[in-house]
């Protein structure tokens, strides 16, 4: 399979929107796809769709367009879906707590391996199973159980050094909750979630009377 | 203004994109930027572009392409984001906890006026400086306080039902955070923030090798 050293990072972003689109096809008994149709459920030139799937390889089959099971497998496979990674909250407040408590994780194939905060009062004590361990035990623990995916969950202040710590202490990636853009000196890959994002969309659909959800089937 | 009936969703998706780019361009003091730019930023075509802005009106200039500030000035109008929204929090679990201390969203034009819970042990309590109400003031609250936007931090297993009682009490849009696909009988607006989207994203990028945010600027 053709790998080349570095994917545009917009193929990268469409790539997930891709998987999500064949794993609707499949659950609706869709056995094959062409790049047209699969672009235009996305917004996307058919074009578009050919050149970022073939920086990965050949997928789709003359005549036919891709299938959607065999293109659903090798994109999980490049995606990393199909294994495990072992994940740090920082941070154990309620955002924390609730990513702690959401089941979704594990059954998506990632594992809340350790909780961190730096707050003595809670130090020590357990929340949802999970005993909250000292920021000063961080760089140990995410040796010893294998840490590649740091859970951002600390106040805005601090989040840019709980990071610097967080790579110094080898993770591989970095979900950030907090509301500001962090620094990774590029060491890191790092995704962030914001819930204003989400709440500005909603406001942009009410004041256009666009009705339902955008993340429905698209139309062109 | 042009305002046809009917926007293609893809389209009101990728307004929040284009307005999101304009205020980066803005902040590093440029003054005009060209369809083909603006795309090649975001991975869309020059003609998408175009065609995406023409539902709402005629912002380019010929030789010029699109004045930064103007536009950006026309797409927040547009997209209601120079309005204050008044919101309900509905569920006093940790995720609703987090979101009624998150002080961004009120800079951001929204208000959260009113916390729901079904729980007699927090009905009356407050958090964050809020009263929790009892469900059976919905339908009265969401008409006296002019709420428009309900944010369900409910269990999945009741999340329909809630959504059906915040349709019936007049809301316009739902933020939804429980991880279940809810059925708005195309009545409201309805957008979903789901944990395990950006957690996905983020193993892809370490799959792949990526670092660094997706969300940074575009390259193509």
């Amino acid at each position: 399979m053709a790998r080349p050293q570095r994917i545009p990072r917009p193929t990268v972003k469409r790539l997930s929107l891709y998987l999500r689109e064949l794993e609707d096809l499949a659950e609706h008994q869709h056995e094959t796809i062409s790049s047209k149709r699969l672009g235009a459920a996305l917004g996307l030139t058919d074009a578009q769709v050919r050149k970022d799937l073939a920086y990965f390889g050949q997928f789709g089959h003359p005549g036919v367009g891709y299938r959607v099971p065999e293109l659903i497998g090798q994109l999980r496979k490049i995606l990393g879906t199909d294994r495990n990674w072992n994940a740090a909250v920082v941070g154990a407040g309620n955002v924390g707590r609730a990513i702690i408590a959401y089941q979704r994780f594990r059954r998506k194939g990632f594992d809340v391996v350790a909780v961190f905060d730096d707050d003595p009062a809670i130090i020590d004590r357990e929340i949802a199973g999970h005993r909250v361990r000292s920021m000063s035990d961080l760089a140990r623990l995410v040796r010893e159980l294998d840490i590649k995916i740091g859970v951002l969950t600390v106040p805005a202040a601090v989040a840019q050094e709980v990071t610097d710590r967080l790579i110094a202490a080898g993770v591989r990636g970095i979900l950030n909750f907090a509301p500001v853009r962090l620094d990774v000196h590029d060491a890191v890959a790092v995704a962030s979630v914001d819930f204003s994002v989400a709440l500005e969309q909603l406001a942009f659909q009410i004041s256009l009377g666009v009705t339902g959800s955008l993340d429905e089937k698209g139309e062109e």
